[in-house]
C-alpha cells in the first residue's frame, strides 16, 4: 500500500463539505470563509510515548488529537470548520490505520470539522492536527484582555486529566463506573467549543487548561501584564477523583495536573449580568477567583494560602 | 530552556505583518483573508533520515521544509502568506535551533510568508510545516482540468534533484560550482510561487513536481480522466546535470527522480497565446508534451518509444 492508497482507503470523504471548495486530493485545500470573518489557526503535534500511551487504543489517540487542538479554538470563541492530519506511522498497519480513521471520522462528524488534507511519512508513531476555524472580525477572545477586578471562570470540573493517568498507570483501584469516567476524560476530552462561542463579546481573556490551570492563568497574567487570586475551594472536583484520593491531592491535580481542556476566562464586572444569563441558559462556569493587578496567582483555601506542589507540566525541561 | 521560552528566544517575531491580527503567542493566530479570496492549505512533513540527511546543516533543512510546502501554493495559483510550524526535537540544541531559526527567518523573508504559530515536542527530529495562501475566489489551479488536445509544459530544469542525492552521496565527482548549484536545488528548491500567479486563467491543471514528473503527471491524468505524451527529448535538463551523467541517465532522472519543485501544467488551445505572452514577458516554460483521451503516459525520445526504469518515490512501499 502506498501513500495514495493509505489516503484513498482511510482518511478521503468526498461528501461535500460547508466551505470546502477542493479538499483532499490535489496539491492544496482550498477553503471559503463566511462573509466578515477571520480564520483562526492552531496545530498540535502528539508524539507517542510522551502524549499518550504507546498501547493506547488507535480510536481514542485519533478522539484525542483531535480534541486538544479544536481545545485551543474553543479558547479564542472560534468555531470548528476543516483540519488537516499529519499522521508518522512506523508502517502501513492496517487494523491500527481502520481504527484510528475510525475514530477520527467519529470526532470529526460529532464536533462538524471536516478534513480537508495532510500527509503521511514513515516514522516513530506521530499525529499533527492543524485545525482551522472562524470568529466573526475582531471577536476572537485572546489571553491579553484580563484586568484587576475581572472575575475568573473555569467551564468544568479540574484535576480529573492527573487523576485519568494514575488510573491508567494502575496506581489506583477505582469502581468501573469511574475508571471509565476518568478514562474517557483522558482519551476523549471534549473541547469546549459551544462555550466559547457563548463566550464572545463576554469574557475579557480565555485559554485552555491543557499544562494546568496554575500554569495556564499564568499565561494569561502575563499577556495581560496582571495578577490572580484563586479560593481553591472553589475548584470544581469531580465525584470520581474525590473517590481516587484526598480532597487537597485533588485540589493539588485541580491546581497543577494538567490534560483538562475545560477553558479558564476572565469576566469584566460589566459583562457579569451578562455571563449570568448564559449560565442560566445552560453554560457550565464556576467562579474560582480574580484577577489583581499585583503579578503573581496566590492560591488560598478556605482563608489560609495553600501552595501548589507544582506548577505544571514544562515542555523541554 | 522550556517550550515557552524556545519558542520566544527562536521562533517570536512581533512585527506587524499583513492580515495577521494575532499571532505567536496566544491558543491560535487570527487572521484576516483579502476581500473575494479563497483560503489555500498545504501540510508537509520531513522527517529526519527520510527526507533529508541526518547531518543536514539545520538553516537548509529550514530552507527546505519551507519550499517543499510552499511549493504546494505554487501548483494551486495561490500566493503565500503564512504558515505555522511543528518542530520535533531529540533536544533543545541551541547551537542547531540558532541555525535553523535563521534559516527559517531568511527563507519566510524572501518568500514574504509569516510565522504565525505552532508547537515543539519532543522526540525524533521531525519538521512540519504548514503554510496558507489565498486565490481569487474561484482561481484556484487544480488537478482535475485537463483536456485532450492541452499542451504540457514544465517551468524549468528537471533531474536536479535526483542528481543531488547522487552528488550528497558523494557517488560522483563534480566541479565545486556544479556541486553547489545541485546541492542548492536539492536544499533551496525555490517555491515556482510567482510563476503560479501568472498561470492563473491560463493553465487548465497544474501540479508541482516532488516525486517525479510521471509518478506527478500521473495524478493530473486520473483526476482529470485523460492520459499524455511526453516528447522526453524536450525534457529540460541543467548543464550541471549533463555534467553528471549521460544524457539518457539524465532524461530519467528528469522523468521519476522528483524532488524538482518545479511545476508541470497543462494549457488548452486557447490559452497558448496567453501563455506566449507570459513568456515574452519572462516565464520560463518548456513544453514537453501533450494530453491524449487514452490513460496512461507514453514515453518518446526523437519519435521512439522511451522506458522509464522507475515511476518516482513511492511513500509506504
Amino acid at each position: 500500500m502506498n501513500e495514495f492508497e493509505l489516503i484513498n482507503r482511510y482518511f478521503r470523504d468526498e461528501r461535500p463539505r460547508a466551505g470546502v471548495a477542493l479538499g483532499i486530493g490535489d496539491d492544496a485545500a482550498v477553503l471559503a470563509l463566511p462573509a466578515a470573518s477571520q480564520l483562526v489557526v492552531s496545530v498540535d503535534t502528539l508524539v507517542a510515548g510522551r502524549h499518550f500511551p504507546e498501547n493506547a487504543e488507535p480510536a481514542a489517540i485519533a478522539q484525542r488529537a483531535l480534541a486538544v487542538s479544536l481545545s485551543d479554538l474553543a479558547a479564542m470563541g472560534a468555531d470548528a470548520r476543516w483540519f488537516t492530519l499529519s499522521l508518522t506511522l512506523p508502517e502501513a498497519d492496517e487494523p491500527w490505520l481502520e481504527q484510528f480513521s475510525a475514530g477520527l471520522k467519529a470526532a470529526a462528524e460529532a464536533y462538524g470539522c471536516a478534513l480537508v488534507g495532510g500527509d503521511t511519512t514513515r516514522g516513530a508513531l506521530t499525529i499533527g492536527v492543524q485545525v482551522m476555524g472562524c470568529v466573526p472580525h475582531g471577536q476572537a477572545i485572546s489571553r491579553c484582555g484580563a484586568k484587576p477586578g475581572d472575575r475568573i471562570f473555569v467551564t468544568g470540573s479540574l484535576g480529573d486529566g492527573a487523576g485519568a493517568l494514575k488510573v491508567l498507570a494502575e496506581e489506583h483501584a477505582l469502581d468501573t463506573a469511574e475508571r471509565d469516567y476518568l478514562r474517557q476524560r483522558y482519551y476523549q476530552p471534549m473541547a469546549r467549543l459551544e462555550d466559547g462561542v457563548k463566550l464572545r463579546g463576554v469574557a475579557s481573556a480565555a485559554i485552555d487548561i491543557s499544562d494546568g490551570l496554575l500554569a495556564d492563568l499564568e499565561h494569561i497574567c502575563e499577556r495581560s501584564s496582571v495578577g490572580a487570586r484563586i479560593e481553591v475551594e472553589k475548584l470544581p472536583v469531580s465525584p470520581a477523583l474525590r473517590k481516587l484520593a484526598s480532597v487537597k491531592q485533588c485540589f493539588q491535580w485541580a491546581l497543577a495536573g494538567g490534560d483538562d481542556y475545560q477553558l479558564c476566562f476572565t469576566v469584566p464586572a460589566a459583562c457579569i449580568a451578562a455571563l449570568e444569563a448564559l449560565r442560566a441558559d445552560g453554560l457550565k462556569a464556576e467562579p474560582i477567583g480574580e484577577i489583581r493587578a499585583d503579578s503573581g496567582i496566590e492560591c488560598w483555601l478556605n482563608g489560609e494560602p495553600f501552595v501548589s506542589e507544582s506548577t505544571g507540566y514544562q515542555h523541554f525541561d
